[in-house]
């Protein structure tokens, strides 16, 4: 049965695995401490075009939010994010858990708008009783959103300018940032984003990874004591160098971006079909996540032959349903899916 | 200069300071376990019509709402609330401070809708991803509300039927319960609260005590180990007798109600000469607290003679004022807000 | 019956019933922002010889060191405590809830002893694994001890010397305070004290307040948004002149000292008595509490006329039992408690 | 050079490796919720000899002590360990982070004393203030302890005995599980294991694996909603088929115990050696790990060929350092290892 629910549901890109077959008779140090993952952050800085960012691997992204806003978020704030951001809707409460509250700001297609963000904190601390609140600490938003959609150049930079203004880092979750960023008419580069934003991941769990996330600190802004932060909330990998030596493959000869152009090329073609064949998608985005406002009857038949993601009930006879592409999307999928539709 | 800002701002019903003083040649044990707080629970007791209720005295309003919620609330859920609720704006993130989200719901003059609380938890249930989102753990309203608005019985009935339908306690913050429950129209008693939600607070900080809140429990559902959980969250008063001997005042020949009943009276004239007078009212509330949009002409006029509490801007030019009534508002004082407006 | 059971037995001296009764017509600001705090926080930085000391009141001592330790202990780090601290053995877990572990050096009849403080943080740091292991980050140390014990001033220099040396503030819980400084022996004053700490408190609910802690920060260090911290652990009084006007008239005319004094005078003759008559003292302290090693009968004796407190068996047949004076103690008690020795 | 540094210094056992090649092809639900999980819970029921088991997979130790610890231990509640346990030295304070307190006993080689359980419950309950105190909620102990010593059966079965008694589960964590049941002269095999204890785990991240702990409530005792729990603490991997696989292949054809064994053969060898060349064994413990203490001139002459880790200072000029066998150990590196001793 074809598969287009998530792109999350295989292994790994083969260069992986081999990678790790070749390193298996190694002994290496824990905790990150060893030489592949030295290798991975040095390309990654060389990617970043930061010599100087500060380079470390958590396992997945749940976990990475939690422990980066925990660590960058002052005790007495939370984080801004969009009322669809994922901390908010589909974290379990992990932030809460970790003593922060999620202030949300609208979504405009999953995205947060940088007025939006200037006008809450304005009324914020024009507030008198604003201490008796909760402060925004940091601004957390995602590439691509969890809607699929991406963020201009212009758009992010407008929102680090907000977000410094008050005082806060920008927190970007990449969890897709591969797909987010070699989305057709996406205008922002790796250097230019770690130029823009305060920390961010490279998500690797979904872009040909088994699991794992590179935070980039690009500022020399890394929290004191990062390594017993993540430790302390259980999320210190013991075998560092798993992290390592996926790092280290994806970012040789540009293999992390080349995948996930795949997953877009191949979301391309769908959505040409969709739009052919009189379909509406439901946001306008150039990655990876293609959303379509379905009736049941359609649902029916697609299920019978493709698996596709649940978004949400539209209304009593719509549902939005989600085509998700991945690294691993061959050619030959994408045609059976389109003879489908 | 007159003062109509908040219910806050004396120190105590003379009564309470008189009683204080016939104890204060006393020697009490510490941390509750002494006769006056006894004899205060049976008062308690005795008024709500429930014999078995176990009453519990804290100090203020937030961290009651922190003690009670998280303990009643598991781990891995959040209290739900409206969005004007006191624990989502106002408490500095006390509850997810706690490790638990507020789960909010649209207000309705400050009020939670039963119907909308349903469809949440229908929906929430509903979803197949939700053992990835935070459960609706338990229902927090508060009488009277942020807006001074008041439930009637048969919509705390159908509250408590829909959260139980889910498995949650209904849990009442009556920081204001004595303007609550003597307001013109209210048609619930104190003892079919207690019937009705499964943990309430009595507060004493707003009607008449120098600060208290006490906390009864209505369906021997005490936490285990209460006291405990009090003390973890440094809220256990080392002379629990203070407590105990402000309640047993209040709780004597019906003070409680009686000075709670008076500042509704004086905000009843109020409202009346606002109408008569053509303010528009915010809000249709009957509690002490009343809400009038103005223009900032008369604000200046106003705030010459008295202080007012300020709610929040309307628009460029006018702004939501409160005026708040207490137990210890005088005809006079009322009197001399009238003849300025 | 007699109590020497312990030192927040009785409300409050009358001098502050008296305060409140002369205040309790007037409206005040809620939350502390009114003119007796700030009239009370005038006169407790003269007492420190401060002028530009910051002060802040809370309700309770477990609340404060749950409120202060973990405001100025970094989130990665535990406080130093000895194993007899008060919030390593008698706070419920309220720091622990809060985040921080509690790392405990040995006592030595309550104390702890600066070289062992710099042994352990020695030995933490030249410890490859460090990094895994939780953080020194502040140290507490009370005054008076658990065990009524007092550090002498080079003592508690060289405490600071050692806990600045490795970044750690050093914050003295003074729920005792004033029992303490006046302890016959004493060579640390209130303006020395200030100099050598960081923070410390002066306790209000053991030495005549009817509750009350002022915290004192000495150096321009108070953690910032700290009026938000407070509210986040739902321990922002909104009565906050309560607490004023109770310092206020502590620190009139040195009452504080004054009534502390006098427990102490009354614990000088009980320990003279106490060692005419043969009893062993258990620790060799100056303060308000006396720990004394009792057989069985000789407490069946003496508990039908006086309530002491219990402290720990000792063996099989011998229990330690405390004396404990208070501000309150009058001479005729003294006499009575004498001469049942 | 050679290295018996620590237990998870290779990759995985190759058969895993192939294992993941063999289903890389393959497009799996997310969370855990896929055949291969199922197929490998079922192999660990069976190999436990409970077919009611509920397993969970996670990724690390620390993570797995911090969630199975938060889940199964009250709120006003600590763990009981020993002093040198795990989550006590070296998890960063992560148990503290989620708000309990670790409740420490002395250790005896790594072991706790169920006699010292009983005391240490026995004076808890018997303290008139213990409800001002943290409660022992749990009991932790680790198979094998951090010093390679074992549990008897009988032992095990005291420990736990003395834990139901005071209402707390008891949990074994088994990050070296393996190490610990192949042992020579243990008495407790796995499912005699699952009939003690309330909840364990099956390491895999020190015994072949590549990372993955398998968690099995024995006892229908499952947290509710454990999945959101685990999410929760941002420890749900997205791909949780990586850790069935894993876990299918140590539990086919006894995998686990077989590679397990190996470390214990090639350290009683080791340890074998070490009393004939009359070392010291620093504790007398039968597991992988072997504790010895050296003088400075030795470990130089080690070091330059060997790896081995530090443990701790014995004196001036001795050191406990730490030989480590795993499942990947060589009859080779064994015997070149001897040859240097």
């Amino acid at each position: 049965m074809l598969s287009f629910e998530n792109d999350y549901s295989r292994a790994a890109h083969p260069a992986i695995l081999d990678a790790l077959a070749r390193i298996n008779d190694n002994l290496y140090p824990g905790y990150g401490s060893d030489p592949i993952c030295e290798s991975a952050k040095c390309k990654i800085r060389t990617a970043c075009g930061k010599p100087d960012a500060d380079v470390w691997f958590l396992v997945g992204g749940t976990q990475t939010n939690q422990v980066v806003i925990d660590a960058i978020t002052p005790a007495y704030a939370g984080v801004v994010t969009v009322s669809s951001g994922h901390p908010n809707v589909h974290e379990a409460g992990a932030i809460e858990y970790s003593g922060h509250k999620v202030l949300t700001l609208p979504h405009h297609d999953g995205k947060m708008d940088a007025d939006e963000l200037d006008e809450y904190c304005a009324t914020f601390y024009a507030d008198d009783n604003h201490e008796h609140m909760v402060f925004p600490g940091c601004v957390y938003v995602s590439i691509s959103t969890e809607y699929g959609t991406m963020y201009t150049k212009a758009e992010l930079e407008r929102l680090a300018e907000v977000a410094h203004r008050y005082d806060m880092p920008l927190f970007v979750d990449g969890a897709r940032l591969g797909y987010g960023l070699t989305a057709t008419g996406c205008d922002v580069t790796l250097p230019e984003l770690a130029d823009i934003c305060d920390v961010f991941y490279i998500g690797g769990t979904k872009v040909g990874a088994m699991f794992g996330e590179a935070v980039v600190f690009t500022k020399r802004n890394t929290p004191k004591h990062f390594l017993t932060i993540i430790k302390q909330h259980g999320a210190l990998l013991a075998k560092g160098f798993l992290l390592g030596v996926q790092f280290d493959t994806l970012f040789t000869d540009d293999l992390y971006f080349r995948i996930a152009r795949n997953a877009n090329e191949q979301a391309d073609r769908i959505r040409k079909a969709l739009r052919d064949k009189g379909y509406t998608l439901t946001f306008d985005a150039p990655t990876n996540q293609i959303f379509i406002t379905l009736d049941q009857s359609t649902i029916d038949r697609l299920e019978q032959h493709v698996r596709l993601g649940f978004m949400e009930k539209a209304d009593d006879t719509h549902t939005v349903m989600r085509i998700c592409t991945s690294w691993a999307t061959t050619d030959e999928e994408t045609d059976a899916l389109i003879a489908l539709l």
